[in-house]
C-alpha cells in the first residue's frame, strides 16, 4: 500500500514533513495527522492556529478543531475551547466516545483540563500587539474587523490503507466571542472515508458550511472521479450558486486525497498547500482558480517563501 | 405554488398546525418555521426542547439550534446556548449576519442578551425533578445515563415558493457539559435549498453528524429521487455502513420534503412525524423502518395518543 498527506497553507509544510516520516516508517494515519497539526499549533509566528493565534476582539484565543477516523467514522471536535495549547489532541481523544465527543466552550475547556492535557495562555505578547493595534485601527478608520481565517486542515493515508482527517484553527481575527466556523463541522470542514480519500477546507466558515463541500468532494471521488475533478466539480459550481443566491462569496480553499494517495485542490484565492505521498517528497505548491471551473497549480517560488518568512517575522510595533 | 410543512415527532404537531396556517395566508417559510419550534420550545412538557428540556449531568439546560434560509444559504446557528427561551429565534437572527452567525456556549448566551431575547431560567421544577431522580438511579443501578435525546426539526415550503429548515434540542439528556450533537450542524441536522427541498434529522448527533444525511437527502431529491426515495437511499444503507464500520449505530431519524410539498421520512426506531401539504391537513403519523431499505408509514392510532398524553404528563415523584 501506499502513503500520503496532503494539508492546508505554507504553515503546514514542516508538519507535512513529520507526517511524511511517521507514514513511511509503518506509521498510523490519526498518529501522523495529530502530529502535523501540532506541529503547526505550536510555531508561533502562525497567527491562525495554535499559539500564537490571533483572539476574539475580546482579547481571548478561541480555538476550534477536529479529528476524524476514516476507517470508523469517529469524530471528536471542539470549538470555543481556551488555554489548551493542541486543540486537535483534545479532539482526537475525544473521537474515542460513543457520546459528548463535540463539545463547546467551558465545558469543552474543562474536559481537557480533566484529562491533564496542556493548559497554557494562548495569547503571545505579539499576538496582544497585533489585537491591539487592530482595535486602534478599527477605531482610527472605521474597518472591517475581520481579516485572516487560514485553518490548517489535513488528510493522511497510512500504508495499512487507513485515513484521517483533522483541522485547528483560532478562527476569524476579531471575531465575536463563541463565533464558530466550519473547521469543526463534519462534512464542512473535513470529511473522510479510508475507502474512498479525504477532504479538508479553509476559508470563510459562516460561508463553507452552507456547501458541505468535504463531505461532497469526498462523495464524488466515491463516484470514481479523481481528487482533482472531485475539488472542482465540488467547489467552483457551488461559489458560484452562493453568489447568485447568497449575493456574495467568501474565500474558500479545499484539499483532497483519495486512498491511491492522489490528491487536488480548489480556490477562489491564492492558496499555498503542502503535499507530499509515496512518490514524490513533501513541497509546497501554490494554486490560483483557472478558466472554465480549473484549477492553476504552481511550484512555490524561493521568493515568495523568503517574503512570507519576512512577513510573518516582521516587528510589531 | 404549494405549500407544506413536516417536523419530527409528535410534539411539533400543534406548531406544524400553526405552520400550515401561516403558510396557507401566503406567509413566508421562515416565519412559519420559527413558529413552529416556538411552539414546541414554549411547551413545558416536552422533555428534549426548549422550557422544560432535560438538563445536562450538572443540572443546567444547554441548547442547540440552528435555521437555514433555502432561498440565500443564510444559515444561523446556536449551540451551548443557556437561560434563552427561544434557541431557534436567536439563531434565525444570526442568519441575518455575515460573520459570527455560528455561536456557542458564554458568547452565544451573550449575544441573545444583547439582542433583548427572553431569558429564563429553562430549568423547570419536574424537569429538576427528573434529573435528580436519573442522577439516584445512576448510583444505585449503574446505569448508562443517556435517555432521550428527540430534536424539533422542521422543513417548510411557502407559496411563493422560498423554504426555510430549523431545529431546536436540549440535547442529550445528562450530557457533559457543552456537548453539542448535529442539530446545529449544517448538512447533519438540517439543510435547505428552495429549488430543491429540506431535510431534518433526531436522534443520536454523535452518528448523524458521522454521515451528512441532511445534506444527502437534499442531493438527492435534486438528482430527481422523490423524497421518499431520497430517506431510504441516505439512511438505509449509511446505517448499515456505520454497524459495519464503527461497529454499532445509535438512533437515526430523518423527514424530508421537496419544493412541490411531497415528503418522506427514514428511521431506524418507531418514529412519530407530523405533516401538511396543500391537499391533506396536518396529521401525526407513525414511521418504522420496513424491509428491504424501505419505511413503513401508518397513521397514529387514538391509544397511542392517549398512552403519550397520559406519559409526558405523569406526576413526577
Amino acid at each position: 500500500m501506499t502513503y500520503g498527506t496532503i494539508a492546508t497553507w505554507r504553515m503546514a509544510h514542516e508538519g507535512v514533513i513529520k507526517a511524511q516520516d511517521i507514514l513511511k516508517k509503518q506509521g498510523k494515519a490519526g498518529d501522523a495527522v495529530e502530529t502535523l497539526i501540532n506541529t503547526v499549533e505550536a510555531y508561533p509566528y502562525y497567527k491562525s492556529v495554535g499559539y500564537g493565534g490571533l483572539p476574539n476582539e475580546q482579547g481571548i484565543v478561541e480555538m476550534d478543531a477536529a479529528y476524524m477516523d476514516g476507517d470508523s467514522f469517529a469524530i471528536g471536535a471542539v470549538a470555543g475551547i481556551q488555554n489548551v495549547k493542541h486543540a486537535v489532541s483534545v479532539a482526537r481523544s475525544l473521537s474515542d466516545e460513543h457520546f459528548n465527543s463535540f463539545r463547546v466552550g467551558t465545558g469543552a475547556t474543562q474536559y481537557a483540563m480533566q484529562n491533564n492535557f496542556e493548559i497554557v495562555n494562548m495569547l503571545t505578547p505579539r499576538a496582544k500587539k497585533i489585537w491591539l493595534n487592530r482595535l486602534a485601527e478599527m477605531r482610527e478608520k472605521n474597518l472591517n474587523p475581520y481579516d485572516g481565517h487560514d485553518t490548517v486542515g489535513a488528510i493522511t493515508l497510512d500504508k495499512q490503507g487507513s485515513m484521517a482527517a483533522a483541522t485547528s484553527t483560532s478562527g476569524l481575527f476579531m471575531k465575536k466571542a463563541g463565533r464558530i466556523g466550519d473547521s469543526p463541522l463534519s462534512g464542512s470542514g473535513f470529511y473522510v472515508d479510508s475507502e474512498i480519500g479525504g477532504a479538508a477546507a479553509t476559508g470563510l466558515g459562516e460561508d463553507i458550511m452552507k456547501g458541505c463541500l468535504s463531505y461532497e468532494i469526498v462523495r464524488l471521488m466515491g463516484e470514481g472521479k479523481s481528487p482533482q475533478q472531485a475539488c472542482d466539480q465540488a467547489v467552483y459550481p457551488f461559489i458560484e450558486k452562493l453568489k447568485k443566491r447568497y449575493g456574495k462569496a467568501g474565500e474558500f480553499s479545499l484539499v483532497a486525497m483519495n486512498h491511491n494517495g492522489e490528491w487536488g485542490v480548489a480556490t477562489n484565492v491564492e492558496f499555498t498547500f503542502s503535499v507530499g505521498n509515496e512518490t514524490k517528497a513533501p513541497r509546497i505548491l501554490m494554486a490560483n482558480p483557472g478558466p472554465d471551473h480549473t484549477t492553476s497549480i504552481a511550484p512555490i517560488t524561493q521568493e515568495w517563501l523568503d517574503a512570507y518568512e519576512k512577513r510573518i517575522k516582521t516587528p510589531i510595533n
